[in-house]
């Protein structure tokens, strides 16, 4: 059922369908861990789904950020919470295919590209979604990871970076995808549910032709003992 | 100057010579950090230095150790310590190249290897020691990365365990070259030297020819905020 929903605890709005899915918390990481400086002036956000990220990082900047969704219903949502939000002049959603997207600007456009992908690798049938709205979203039905990569090889500038989130269980991949297309992984967050806990969520930035160079960051603690979340998610939550 | 010292709080002793280096915090994680499960018989700790690995290792099982240590003056101290701790029978060290140490057994020998291999590749000078014994130890000048990963793809049994400590940093190269010696990642842990900061030590575990998945375990904080040991590494420590 369609829903028009606060967006966490800032003065926002998001529509979302619960029948698909709602605002997850990947994005919300994903959206507090990109760098992004005054002097970015374009940013990209690939599988922006209903533009979770385009509205989080529209608190994070004053700059041009344009969503990229595929699937027709989700992009409609989109558009909705861009209007109810007044972003019109900021945010722009382009309901397409990430495969036809490098066509549309000139090679090294964008200063900052971010993408919550699909994460299951779609021979996993077991994972799948009665639901295709839904199974598009979630797996890599339609986009997979080397498609990402390709169009942030082509549409990134030259040493500007490129934001993730993905899981833990595909870092492998992920840095032998990023590293063939020239974008190379500078800094890494692991997320752990609890403390004591397996990682279950990976952010990864890196920079396009940059330098040898990664940091694994502090770990994110998602959730206190007691179940209740973290100060430092809490933050992000706008608390 | 060489010294006898209590190995942590263990009813053990370690001739160490604290002119070239001490026990490290990397060889008691490591030591912690490797499966060894009773079916493991043969065990080889690579790079062995005075032998802390196969000392700490001789608390977790009592199966036949051996470490391998190019460097005659630090092969020294590892046999004294062998002696004062009546280890003579479970621990054997030989005092010779990496890479010799192939031609001494046959293929798909040991159940397990480990390495804390040196750390620093050798065209970074800055980081160099005077004290050749100690640039040695530490730098990449008699053994590279790579070196360890051919003598583990050789020694090591199909679907047995390699267990490494390195730095963060070289996450990438670790990860390509157990690759491509058929090393396949299985558990990676970060430890963190206080839980705001960035990682500055991996922990990683791969299997011969074994399945992709990897899993990245929680995070290992050394010290609290007041820069005391946490709990856990005290536990490892044996007290």
């Amino acid at each position: 059922m369609e829903v028009k929903n606060r967006l966490l605890n800032f003065d926002m709005f998001i529509y979302q369908n619960d029948d698909w899915f709602t605002l997850s918390l990947d994005s919300v990481l994903l959206a507090n861990f990109v760098t992004i400086n005054m002097t970015d002036k374009k940013i990209l956000d690939l599988c922006t789904g209903n533009a979770p990220i385009p509205l989080l990082l529209s608190n994070k900047t004053k700059n041009k950020i344009v969503g990229v969704e595929l699937q027709k219903e989700i992009y409609d949502l989109a558009i909705k919470s861009i209007k109810v939000n007044n972003l019109d002049s900021q945010i722009e959603i382009i309901n397409d295919d990430i495969n036809n997207i490098s066509g549309r600007y000139e090679s090294d456009f964008f200063d900052i590209i971010t993408c919550n992908p699909p994460f299951f690798v779609t021979n996993n049938k077991e994972l799948f979604n009665d639901n295709d709205i839904k199974t598009i979203a979630r797996h890599e039905v339609s986009v997979c990871l080397e498609d990402v990569l390709k169009v942030v090889n082509k549409l990134l500038k030259n040493g500007k970076r490129f934001a993730m989130v993905h899981r833990p269980e595909r870092l492998i991949e992920i840095i032998t995808l990023m590293r063939k297309y020239n974008i190379e992984p500078k800094k890494i967050r692991f997320c752990y549910p609890k403390a004591l806990e397996n990682a279950n969520i990976l952010l990864i930035e890196g920079v396009k032709n940059g330098k040898m160079g990664l940091k694994i960051l502090s770990p994110l603690i998602v959730h206190n003992n007691d179940g209740s979340y973290t100060d430092e998610v809490r933050k992000m939550f706008g608390e």
